[in-house]
């Protein structure tokens, strides 16, 4: 027997004086209660406490579930006229786990129902042999859609855009677009957009010529021609377009929606600021990982899978690490004859690290959302190499003191400070330079800037460390 | 005299085949002519190069100039009618500058044309004397809406949100509200927004009871009434709402608009996507450079703010390096009788960080992006030390072997593995634990999570090495 108590609702319109954080909290509770009912076996219970819920919310219980609570889940789901929402919503490696269990006739199913940009997104990720029977199963219309927008390269704005778009022609008046508005909404063989923002004006060659913000033409009176109210300066993405690309003119120019053009200049979709928000977050995250030596985000990846990706960035730190042994080996003397210099020697090479890691952070960003150009470069390395010296002055102070009263021994202070003002001098200038030199060759500067970047801070560090050493001290 | 060649065009709807990266490129060039004609001195030319630039653009570019040519180009600005929106478009420290420059009595005629949620953008900036002279030059009707959102803490709902709100009452039909919107156009009075996506059902006492979408409402005929094609089950955001948890709530939504609430339930908002998407980037971003050791992105500030900034970072780190030299310098007997465990010391100790780095960096974004709950969070640790034994099992092989073959000496192959084995595990747990941990007790788990960590991992991969090698080889 479900139970549909007051706490199903807490999801909805619950906003309330004092409410903290209500998002979190009530996923906690919920969560707990979903999973009790599992670990119960009482699927009746667990039917009613997720019936409620919004098709997002019950994508993110899916995720954090164990595959045989999902799998339960999942039969519980199996006629939910939500299902293609919450399919869509799913993370990746989730997603593959439901396709899976779902088998391929659901999928078809799902696809189905989908707007064709969602619909491409589950499309796209399939095997081979999938994708054909999945699209073998689903209308000649639909199909025809996702097969056109899967020819397009993958993360281009062809795969991202949506392919139901609201066009009129340039003798339209407002009246008439509200009217066929009006009528179109029974009509299944025009498959116009269920929510829309921006509708286009286009030529008798389909291609557009100004775009008519929906709230606009509510507000203007029948008889208005609509090339009177369209916008003529519109942002035009092609069909080829990066996603990173759409999504930095999308922020740029506060759009909703953006009309896409083939290399005829056609219009043959249009892109919505929900599937940029999605894009903001994948890029950004993307950023975030790599600078953090992780391929992709790994949480809900099998462990295997997670050591393997893993392994190959440590792989190359291992090397690293080794050079920098090496270089510490070529001063066996001086570590022989001095242990205090082994003691102290990890300590310039990690503010030297840290130093650059902070520089490379600010810079790869900056690369990131095109706020470094040619304009500015070289004043960011100036500014970026002052900053190194001033802060390398003041830490060299500091732990030159420290070495000194430490060892009792004011050549050592005076050996590490030097080794210090070096070394962030070199971090400031390796931070900013080698990501604006891996932009250059076209490659991604979050993915390798880091490694090249502790590489040099721990050989500079050591060498300058242990080589001042080896001149002054013995 | 002003020179509008066709390369003013650039901006503006090129499309093409085979266009790889057109706004980058654009831009570069662009502003290549923009600084040169800058440095010539040649002002009607750089008028007449900005002058077709949409106003993000010159945001931007005013960002990257230098603040001798920026305050030329401003001189240029000076009646722009693009004015506000680029000011409002500035990054934070770049619009501090330029609204020293402009001058108090600008900035209110700026304020004064802007939305209210962009408004508040500004006024919030100020000092608290410079607030009340901006708010005194402008009119009473705007001055109390931007008075009233400054009165909501900051980064919340009240701030970000729009107070121009459509509404309707409940016995409205379509051909009415579409009667209301289209006789409202001209009416100052009114202080209806220029654009919006949703219009929202209130009730007498202004509660909002529903949401419409405007395609919806234009696809609707006349005489429906505007409560039988409301949204019912709308998401409401209280006024006092984090915009962190607004920003959640959009995205997981996909919502393009969003009503906002006082404490009693009224209607006195709402929040559009737009502003949704900065919320994004810009709470992104502060996890970004936080991960990296900088308080916030600090690419246009002065030299000495940003050394400044990035010094209290460093001086933690400092004070963990020290504490990882006392560690070693417990083992001083053991260095002294084998210089090789010196040399190899480093690669323990670096391979446990990185180690730990990639737990930590998909641990923190996890909990950035409520991924992690109490549901899974057992799971994940789990998964994570396993990740970290497997991992330690593999580079103790490989460590090990290096240390053997380069020393000749087994025994300290050995050391070093069992040293990796112990640091990779311990990475694995920290990596997972702290972040979880700093989330508990309220912190930012961006903010302090990695110095915790290296500090962890530097200290027992020294002492694990160095206490290993003191026990076996000696």
């Amino acid at each position: 027997m479900s139970e549909p108590s007051e706490n199903l609702d807490v999801e909805r319109n619950d906003p309330g004086p004092g409410d903290g954080d209500p998002v979190r909290d009530l996923h906690v509770e919920l969560e707990d209660l979903i999973v009790q009912a599992l670990d119960a076996g009482d699927i009746d219970r667990v039917e009613g406490l997720i019936e409620p819920l919004h098709y997002a919310d019950v994508a993110d219980l899916l995720e954090r579930l164990t595959p045989d609570d999902r799998h339960v889940v999942l039969g519980i789901l199996g006629d939910d006229e939500d299902l293609p929402e919450i399919v869509s919503e799913l993370d990746e490696t989730v997603r593959d786990d439901v396709i899976d269990d779902l088998g391929l006739a659901s999928v078809a199913a799902v696809v189905r129902e989908l707007e064709s940009d969602d619909a491409v997104q589950i499309v796209e990720e399939l095997e081979e042999h999938e994708q054909k029977q999945v699209l073998d199963a689903i209308p000649v219309s639909d199909r025809t859609l996702i097969e056109e927008s899967l020819s397009f390269p993958e993360d281009s704005a062809g795969r991202l855009m949506q392919r139901e778009v609201v066009t009129v022609p340039e003798f339209w008046s407002v009246g008439q677009t509200i009217d066929f508005l009006r009528e179109s909404v029974d009509d299944e063989t025009l498959d116009l957009p269920e929510m829309f923002y921006d509708i286009f004006v286009v030529s008798p060659t389909h291609m557009p010529v100004g775009t008519i913000p929906v709230s606009r033409l509510l507000r203007t009176k029948r008889p208005v021609k609509t090339t009177e109210i369209m916008e003529p300066e519109m942002r035009i993405i092609p069909v080829t377009m990066d996603q990173e690309d759409v999504a930095f003119i999308f922020r740029q120019r506060d759009l909703t929606s953006a009309p896409v053009v083939d290399d005829g200049g056609r219009l043959v979709g249009v892109v919505t600021v929900d599937d940029v928000v999605d894009v903001i977050h994948e890029e950004v995250e993307e950023d975030i990982m790599r600078l953090g030596g992780v391929r992709e985000d790994d949480l809900y990846e099998a462990t295997m899978a997670t050591t393997w990706s893993r392994f190959s960035w440590l792989f190359v730190n291992l090397g690293t690490a080794i050079v920098a042994s090496m270089v510490i080996s070529l001063f066996e003397g001086t570590l022989e004859e001095i242990v205090a210099v082994a003691i102290l020697m990890p300590i310039v090479a990690s503010m030297g690290g840290n130093a650059g890691t902070q520089t490379m952070t600010v810079t790869v960003r900056a690369l990131a959302m095109k706020e470094l150009s040619a304009t500015n470069a070289m004043r960011v390395v100036g500014k970026e190499v002052l900053v190194g010296g001033i802060n390398g002055v003041l830490f060299a102070i500091l732990s030159g003191v420290v070495a000194w009263f430490w060892f009792e021994n004011i050549g050592l202070g005076l050996v590490i400070a030097m080794a210090m003002v070096v070394n962030m001098l070199v971090a400031g200038i390796a931070g900013t330079t080698i990501p604006l030199f891996l932009e250059r060759l076209g490659a991604d500067p979050a993915v390798a800037s880091s490694v090249f970047l502790t590489t040099i801070t721990d050989v500079v560090g050591f060498a300058a460390f242990l080589g001042l050493a080896a001149v002054f001290l013995l």
